[in-house]
């Protein structure tokens, strides 16, 4: 088994699905070990930095990556499994940025009312009681809250030579920003050029579903996946497969756009699957399926579509690979 | 404590909040035996009975109410703690209803597209394993659901001499069609009309989060509920307290319009019961809010915010009423 | 021919479409002359007078009628040609009114900034120039603006029992703010209850596309029209005729739906006038199409989707009771 | 004055905005002949050229360009004036595609409906006439529309190193599809990469306001246009100026976001050329704008600010730059 590690230096940190020259060749079955940092490109330290003079737009949420993939081709299915998400900092941080977040107005869902206030959020990280430190700051409550790492952004490189911004979810996956992209989990991404060319970064300690305020409790990560490689054709939209449930993940807007997207996608899924017809399909969705928010704060907004296995038959779900990596991955610690 | 037990019989049912005369006066503090008809007026019994040749638009979705909650003024909290849901019937249904439903275009997502075909799918309901039978149509696949019984539909009477279609859900209820609304749940709705004028109905023995086909397994249900009124400010939108959870549920189009409506809510909501300004409030939402879809087919769309009590401090909800239904609750079987 | 007179009381304007006792029955055929308050009720006088100290909600946007066409059943075409709309006071008024508007968060696209500024804009009208004078209170500037009188707000009775704020647009007609709804225009509802109940109101000295501030140049208006009744199906949609186009207003959200509703109607139309089949139709729409919006700041989105008549062969179109009603309309003044 | 003449070989043709070489350096002041391919590549030459099979994806909307524009700098202002579009063929083409357009589901508002069918549509050129033959394919209707040229792409590189598709519209301009692209407009957008680099494409015969189907009568064009460069800052929105008013072209999805970027865009316009304030510029936009839909079928939909200069005072506007390029035109032929 080839074992990849790679820690960026700052000058290699990408910024774009697409678009970069990659940094490293992978075989498909590599284990690889690598660092990202966070979305705030770890100039967010004290509450004391805001986010409009610390940070140097459009340079935010840098990617690790991208990494070439041998035999990827156009079509194919690239398959990353998450082994382990360790937070790589002692503190995470969270912000406000003017005309950025769900709830304010923004550069698209413009208003002519003043921005929200800036403020920066710390969270020191408690290890051995693994929980992150909500505190106010209008008022004393302190709230310790569990670490629950994931990976904001994971993607490759899109089709018809589009070149996409970090900041950005869609069909090549991207900054889709859903708590399901959590250890143990494997996603499906289709390849759209030779190689794949992956990338993964924005690593969360925590996030709320939605992703509020644009950010999550953003933090620098020690990312351990496996990567593989399937040669039969690859899924419309990203899916996540992990030990309780297969997943879709849909990007678009309006929001129920991204849902209707990744909805669909799922009924022809559960088709394949099940051989199921399209309107049996849709009805086993209908009474079956949990829909969490991933996040209404991006270019693109994402909806998770997730169907649960102990309401369904076994069934061999890209030959079982999911099962494999887990095993694969319980040899590596 | 005043026991109020009502079935309605056919002419009695409803099809509005607002602009029906009361059926009956009750105390707070009452416990309510109710039976509700199933959204299809029970003429779905069979795979034959197709909607668009069984149903009479617009009267489906038939509600059991309004109930006059005596010494409601409008500004007041009214609140309905939800004891038991039982199916009613041995079997519910579901079906495709033409141009009806969240993966089809419909009257406002108008396409110039032929129908999706209909079917109509029965469940029969197993008793003794607590499941509901799922039978696809074109193929042999049969799975045994669990029941997980819940109302679609819980509203009063809406403001500014509004009247509206038992399928509609907006600021005072009506058809959210939310798998929160569940036994166990205490749900608080603002006052807008002297007595409040609330009913329910549209039971479901489960749905999925979105309820895709825009029908969930929909069933006759009997239903313990315990009224109870608040003399303070009810919420702008219609809030639910379980024993886990405090939830929101907005509701508008598009889709991120319900989801920032309830958002917003909850924002206000978290900063009352903590003491925190809107930023902190805003912050500590995002990165606890668990947000699963409610329905993205009715005529406005619903999202729920809710967030897990296990993560927050003690606080006293709504003067600490939840608990006390449940307990009351307790005493009742 | 009938000549009905109405000035409203001010106890006898109505806030909703259905729900309200008809004030008056009337005769197709009929001539009418109405008087409408403004949509402020005329309580915005000056500069001074602030939109949240001044108005009493939700009571706004009056209503002159409901009227009782006789004859009118469900499923009818009513028909309603404005003769005449001239302003019946020496000012308008418009305002920003907190968390209302196209430009501003609202209830229901919510966000966490403050509202924007209040303030009210007083038009003074210049008779003999036919202008309204813009002030800029900020500055100096001054800009007399052609006066282009319109009706915000036609509408009957909704279907389905239902009862409509008339802040709403929707199949009903209502708060529909296109500036279609002006002298020499045809408007065709379709018939939901027994009597049609029609009202008219909301008068605008001139409007942009869009109300962009959520509140035009409102004024008092006095209204000539003339009231028909055809036994034929009446329009989904509201349809509007002019000299020069034929018009569906479709109002929803989000706007692309008020768009493909209107858009779907007038294909249906195009399809039925020239015998097109639907793909025929829909491609001759891409190209003739003109689509000026109407509104984007009332409880569902307006849109005009209306086609130039000159482009067209020659059609009989509600059987030419367009040019018939202008016809008419010549012989009163 | 330098004459740049350019006519693309097939191989030459570019798909993107941004990720091209330059295809010629042109100097500010340069008049420029064009020659610009249709959408569909030329392929769909009769009714049975259907687009499944005919077209070649993503290889549609081929543009001409890109053009490095020298001394162009991040920031600064390009302008473009269109002098001249004149049909280069003899024919259009129009066609429905599958899952393409807007009163249709697509690949984001998905659903689980058939496709409508294909169908291809040929305009002859009337030379004489200046006409347009639609012919429909159901029945025997024949109309003549007047050609009205116009240019459904025209953008620079986008910022942030992103490369789009010149199938989608955004700051950056592209496809955004509207008529007021037509001969006498200047253009107004921002430049993000040095040397601008510019592309135009999709010549358009004539197109309805919202491009319903998705295509409007497409076809190769002659453009005639002057590029200047102002080293003033450009625009968030491409602008459009020509002889009776001042544009705006927003690009977002849902639609009100599309329009509500370009409304904000043009409150700031109207701020600065008339010394108002936010809120006055507000109140007046709200009174004079009209709003026509460009597309609402593109990946990004795109929504016209207007504002007529005839009811402004006059203004400076970037110089009179569009005054002194309309005679610098008139000069030309």
């Amino acid at each position: 088994m080839d074992i990849v590690e790679f820690t960026p230096e700052t000058e290699q940190l990408t910024w774009t699905f697409g678009g970069a020259a990659p940094i490293r060749r992978v075989k498909p079955g590599s284990v690889m070990r690598l660092w990202t940092e966070d979305a705030f490109c770890g100039r967010l330290r004290s509450t004391a930095d805001l986010a409009s003079a610390s940070l140097n737009m459009p340079f935010v949420n840098p990617q690790t990556g991208p990494f070439y993939v041998e035999g990827a081709e156009p079509g194919d299915t690239l398959v990353l499994h998450f082994v382990d998400l360790t937070p790589a900092r002692t503190w995470g941080a969270s912000a406000t940025i003017p005309f950025f977040g769900g709830l304010t107005s923004t550069d698209r869902t413009a208003t002519l009312q003043d921005p929200l206030p800036e403020r920066t959020w710390i969270y020191e990280v408690d290890t051995d009681k693994q929980t992150v430190g909500f505190q106010a700051q209008g008022s004393d409550l302190e709230i310790a809250l569990p670490i629950e790492t994931m990976l904001g952004t994971v993607g490759v490189a899109p089709a018809a030579g589009e070149v996409r911004s970090s900041l950005v979810p869609d069909t090549f996956g991207g900054n889709m920003d859903t708590p399901e992209m959590k250890a143990g989990a494997t996603c499906f991404l289709r390849v759209n050029v030779d190689g794949a060319l992956f990338s993964v970064g924005d690593g969360h300690y925590r996030q709320g579903e939605g992703e509020s305020c644009g950010t999550a409790v953003e933090g620098s990560m020690n990312v351990v996946l496996i990567v593989e490689l399937l040669k039969t054709p690859g899924p419309a939209w990203p899916r996540i497969v992990n030990d309780d449930y297969l997943a879709v993940v849909g990007s678009s807007r309006p929001l129920e756009d991204a849902w209707r997207a990744g909805q669909v996608d799922m009924v022809g899924w559960l088709g394949e699957l099940y051989g199921l017809d399209k309107l049996d399909a849709y009805q086993l969705l209908s009474q079956i399926s949990e829909v969490p928010l991933a996040n209404v704060v991006d270019a693109n907004y994402s909806v998770v579509t997730k169907v649960p296995k102990r309401l369904l038959p076994g069934a061999k779900v890209y030959s079982d690979i999911h099962q494999h990596l887990r095993d694969l991955a319980a040899t590596l610690s």
